[in-house]
């Protein structure tokens, strides 16, 4: 179906408010803008062209193609080709930390969630997927381009290269629970893969944190346990 | 690809792990058990297998069929067919109630961090999926057998079904935040529709509760709020 790959040096925002938050945020890294023959003359295309005109980003109406190799949904209007990029974190700034992260879906909601709640760092241990997978982008709704994202070979390339932020793993086996740990800033919030969570050997590290649930369910979805932790810890 | 239609009387649990819940959950509803030609003798066998011997329930070994008709991944060994039921609410219980939602993964997660943190009761204001589509199934990853669902015309007819709940519609627009309000009990949670949110007139129904975001993002997604709301509500 899709003509991306991940070896690509660009990748794609598919839709009118993802392309709109990319020229927003991230302009000079936009190759190019397509707009499909059916886009009808609005707002949403006048800010765009705007944009474009600005930066002198070429904007191409006629390849219906690739709206059909990159868009499932037929209501996608406008797809962005932009240029990947690398970042580093913020030192002194409090991190989001996934290790091995598994689904596309939950990394990109991650992504959004992190931002809403005021957390623009977002470190990712290897393995993990390519952030730059139009389905993270997407899910992620743009709140991508506005965040800052490193990846890093182990956690402990991690922790060597951030070694002042306070640690706090969420585990189900650690003893503190969510609601009576005070974080203390710069802090990082470590969140293990979707289906084995983090290793034992977190227990070591910082402060690790349970969120209490009954015995009827094994876990939470990882992008909803995220979500409790960040509103707790950012409150 | 699916033989489901929800029309049918009977839907489908798919994979060993939602097999188990449901045979330990609701066996009585159970029509039979498909146990694929692959799956080797191990210890989830024996279980299902005990199960459907003490309760009379058919266990069908040579229908390969079934599982290319239902089941998109390799991995499911088992699916089980069960009639669909009703339920009503618990009075003087806490309720999770969600007025028009569209997506089923989001359904059967909520279905599921509800579960987690003990509110047992969920109502569903029409329009809303068929919450026994093997989609919704699925992502409740079986917490659906252990919660009651009751499906209403209206929201005005849950509120004269259950007149004693406490409601706190959660809003965008709403002053008071999560955080600061007290939830008394029996409460309902109450969240609109994925894309739209409530409609304002639940401004003027109990408490309205905004959860606070950064205004670089629209808002969280939907289950993510959810989980958000469930863990204060009930801590």
């Amino acid at each position: 179906m899709s003509i991306y790959d991940k070896k690509n040096q660009t990748s794609y925002a598919l839709g009118t408010t993802i392309v709109i938050e990319l020229l927003k945020r991230r302009i000079n890294d936009v190759v190019r803008v397509y707009i499909h023959p059916k886009q009808i003359d609005n707002e949403a295309l006048t800010l765009v062209s705007n944009f474009c005109k600005n930066s002198h980003v070429p904007m191409i109406r006629n390849n219906e193609k690739i709206f059909k190799d990159l868009a499932n949904k037929e209501s996608c209007m406008m797809i962005a080709e932009f240029n990947k990029y690398c970042q580093n974190l913020q030192n002194d700034a409090n991190h989001m930390v996934l290790v091995n992260p598994s689904n596309m879906g939950n990394l990109g909601t991650i992504i959004r969630s992190s931002l809403g709640f005021g957390i623009k760092n977002i470190a990712l241990i290897k393995p993990c997927p390519d952030y730059f997978d139009p389905k993270v982008v997407r899910a992620s709704m743009g709140a991508i381009f506005n965040v800052n994202i490193q990846k890093f070979e182990s956690f402990e390339e991690y922790e060597a290269s951030y070694p002042t932020n306070n640690l706090y793993p969420f585990m189900l086996k650690a003893n503190d629970t969510l609601g009576k740990v005070q974080f203390k800033k710069p802090f990082s919030l470590i969140f293990g893969n979707e289906a084995t969570g983090l290793p034992d050997d977190f227990l070591n590290k910082g402060t690790p944190v349970l969120i209490k649930i009954s015995k009827e369910i094994d876990s939470l979805n990882l992008d909803n346990a995220v979500s409790i932790a960040l509103f707790e810890a950012t409150k």
